[in-house]
């Protein structure tokens, strides 16, 4: 069966969309952007295109590559003041020159749309109510929409980052699986994987999960995305594994679409967070 | 060969005592108790008599069991601002009438002893410097002593609570081991053993884990301690187990001795911290 990201994040985006009509009040996401990164560009830009489509108004403040550490946390401060922004989104990555986790945890938690600082993470590691990062949360309402348990299910997943694979797997924690962080250094990983329930995905290398792989009646979920001749790809060898498993995310239509629907039910949640 | 926590204790004890000596100013630990729990009373004593040994300052507020949310906060608050006051720490469990989650968060980042605010616990996950709790960083501690490499291992942490279990595993990733973290609700706990160079059991069920469940030349790390007619007892077998393994913890010696000594260093990290 497929998880269809599509057609979930479409609920979520109009569940979001009733939630602003609701509210009665401009809600607003600041995105920062620095540099000219062609693909922050383009992230930037759908991230407004979908706040617009439920009526999250955005500001992009745009800054110069050089912009200084200083001068960067100057005003994120300064958005932390402005009562008529709700959210802050720091596009990443940043120049290598700035400090990224300094300039990250300068957000007042309360408007950290990516969960990114360390109250927020900190909170994620307690099962504390906070703002929990896009794609992990995305991922776990999927899990939700099919109805799928988790209890006593053996999990792997492959990444670490503090975006993705860690978040990953305590979410999945809290929801009793047993849970297995991989990565570049583990070194049985196709053993690790044939034996998991559930294979969740975050490398970015496409089609190295191959059907060979994977467990009969696994549940597969592909938050990895790469882009061979403009062709975009998951991590799994989706077509062949569709035998195998007992559900999968397809890539396009998968995670990527929940992401951008979470990341909106979190610019909400930053709005609650301010009443 | 024995992963030996007296002995690297003993160094490390003396090093904290070497450098009270060279701060030459009153280092002082607040320990907060409330209620009667004799087990309380027992573990609150033998920090003290820890930190007197070494020269740190101890000061213990003791409440009684029906103290109110918001007069303990109060309290914490006061120590916050005291400058005499270096760490904090609230001998846990508090009785259930209070949150204790919202109790630890009081605490200031800087005095957290413990390491149990979620600033400290987010900045655990982002691989910031921070306060590391004193059980999961004493075994990294003994790991290192004996320049055990965790590269690539497969390591299994059983138990999955914040004080210990989800730390380690951390921890563990951060040596960039495969870190599988198992708990109650684990199905199929002996087959994820069998398969572990690196076992961390933090269940407290007395020899639970038994000599045929371990994995010829494993490192078996022992957190677990168990009272049994007045005898202390560890998660492992361990004289069962010491043909089988490479390295292992005994209890009592392992990581016991560890966890105060530890206790004592993070006491200097919090006084360093508002230097």
């Amino acid at each position: 069966m497929i998880l269809d990201g599509k057609e979930k994040s479409k609920k979520i985006r109009s569940w979001v969309k009733q939630e602003v009509e609701q509210i009665q009040q401009p809600i607003k996401l600041l995105v920062i952007l620095v540099g000219n990164d062609p693909a922050s560009q383009i992230y930037v830009a759908s991230k407004e295109k979908a706040c617009h489509e439920v009526g999250i108004d955005t500001q992009t403040w745009r800054f110069d590559a050089n912009i200084t550490q200083k001068e960067l946390i100057g005003r994120i401060r300064q958005a932390n003041e402005d009562n008529t922004v709700h959210a802050i989104l720091v596009q990443l990555p940043l120049p290598t020159h700035l400090d990224e986790k300094q300039v990250i945890n300068e957000i007042h938690p309360w408007k950290d749309v990516d969960g990114l600082t360390i109250a927020n993470q900190g909170k994620l590691l307690n099962q504390m109510k906070g703002i929990v990062p896009a794609t992990p949360l995305g991922v776990m309402h999927l899990i939700d929409e099919y109805k799928l348990d988790l209890n006593g299910k053996n999990a792997v997943v492959i990444g670490r980052s503090a975006l993705v694979g860690k978040p990953l797997a305590l979410l999945l924690l809290q929801r009793n699986a047993t849970v297995t962080i991989a990565h570049s250094k583990t070194t049985n990983l196709k053993e690790i994987i044939k034996q998991s329930d559930v294979v969740v995905s975050a490398v970015g290398r496409g089609h190295f999960i191959t059907a060979d792989m994977i467990k009969q009646g696994a549940i597969v979920i592909d938050v990895g995305i790469t882009r061979v001749f403009g062709k975009i790809m998951g991590d799994v060898d989706y077509q062949n594994c569709l035998d195998i498993v007992s559900y999968i995310t397809p890539v396009p239509g998968g995670v990527g679409p929940m992401t951008i629907a979470t990341l909106l039910e979190n610019v909400v949640e930053c709005y609650k967070n301010q009443l």
